[in-house]
């Protein structure tokens, strides 16, 4: 995963896959996922492809007819519109309303999924950190904030609680988390992550120099963990400010790595 | 030009290249453009799509819409399809009914031309052959045949004589030529290549092990250069039989070098 420049054999018989995002300049999974596929001898090869909104129903339309396409990965904005564009979808990437990977299957149907979540939680185990049984603060409740939400439930977490600035997208998510997950206690009231074990930033607050800080780092407590879904830059302000304050820090980085092999595997990828 | 194995670094920032084809499996344009891309330190890198007939227009239609895609090549059997799924297209695609180079504009325009006859002709010049003033011979009145014809009547030859075995292909071919070079000999009556300088196969016949000869060698005469566009086998049975009659041989391999270098110089890349 450090390989930073992709070796990449291409002919008329190498798979095609692709990252479909706007902007797409500064997505890394070509490179990750280059790597992996040479690392593994499979004879495919991952592009990015600039793609805006009006244009993802056109686009996704054409490439089901793409018969060496093995698959697609889907990066904002379009992971919300690209649920609707798929022939077939998992029940995770119903609940969370969104997906963020597609595999082509010979018939040319589109089947989507979304790993954002379960990325996350593996993120954290690979890093020794068990979120079953924790109490937990979500900061958003965007598309991320849904995906990591959902997948907190499914491995039996303590408590959520969600703090978003419209607080009705919060609302909206804790709703449908109460439908699925009836005995989970769901919390949109709380402002302040004291007394939650693990307090997980979703918001793109952190990635551009300057913005604010999602929440008020004074409020953190030494016991906690604190979490980014935010790769670039690694340490984000919060994170800083929390290792200040003594708390465990997890970067955006382990996300994106458990992903990629979950994708691998989805595209069928040995 | 012999570069097998393609080294490509591929981020978000890469431009796209593909040739589409049915199948595309044989290509070899995905080697020879993205060893050019490296030689010439282009952020780009070229991939082959397999599409059918059938789902050309969907695919072409969904690939306007991405934004960082520089061209496309299109081979067989598409080329006479995709001409009308330009937008745009030069005289002499129109001129030929087909075109096997795209590029995509700014806008999302898409601008067809055809390299094959050009190409040809180019192949032809970089190993000292110059066609203006001879008597030309081509056997077949596909795509690849109106392509070469229209390049050969546009640099001058002194005459073209088409047979084919479906005649009315050749008449039509005759036809058109006739409307645009209406100064220029064309023949479809003449069944053998006595008298002509330069005799080019564009059939398929050679391909395939077992194909019968294209035309029967024992007409060839030692003055006549013999052309083929068949890349693979590099001599099919027709040069080898002509090289035995003492015919200079000229094979399919340098129209795909000299194509390489004027789709490079149409899709932008310096």
């Amino acid at each position: 995963m450090k390989e930073r420049n992709t070796v990449v054999d291409i002919t008329g018989r190498t798979k095609l896959f692709a990252i479909i995002g706007d902007p797409v300049r500064q997505v890394k999974t070509p490179e990750v996922i280059n790597a992996l596929l040479r690392e593994r001898g499979f004879d495919g090869v991952m592009v990015a492809i600039h793609v805006a909104p009006d244009a993802l129903s056109a686009v996704l339309h054409g490439m089901k007819h793409m018969q060496n396409l093995g698959g697609l990965i889907i990066t904002v904005p379009h992971k919300t519109q690209a649920i609707a564009l798929c022939d077939d979808v998992t029940t995770r990437a119903q609940l969370v309303g969104a997906v963020n990977c597609i595999r082509r299957e010979p018939s040319g149907a589109l089947t989507g999924t979304i790993f954002d979540g379960t990325g996350f939680i593996e993120g954290l185990r690979g890093h020794g950190i068990e979120p079953r049984g924790m109490a937990t603060f979500i900061v958003g409740a965007g598309g991320a904030a849904n995906a990591i939400a959902f997948a907190l439930a499914e491995v039996g977490v303590l408590r959520i609680s969600i703090v978003n600035r419209t607080a009705k997208k919060a609302d909206d998510l804790a709703a449908r988390l109460r439908a699925r997950y009836p005995a989970l206690p769901i919390d949109t009231q709380m402002a302040v992550p004291t007394g939650h074990d693990l307090v997980i930033n979703t918001t793109s607050l952190g990635l551009s120099p300057g913005d604010p800080l999602p929440i008020d780092p004074a409020l953190l407590e030494p016991s906690q963990i604190i979490a980014e879904i935010i790769m670039q830059p690694e340490l984000t302000p919060l994170l800083v400010a929390a290792g200040v304050r003594g708390c465990r820090v997890h970067p955006g980085r382990p996300m994106l790595d458990a992903q990629i092999d979950l994708m691998a595997a989805y595209f069928g990828i040995p």
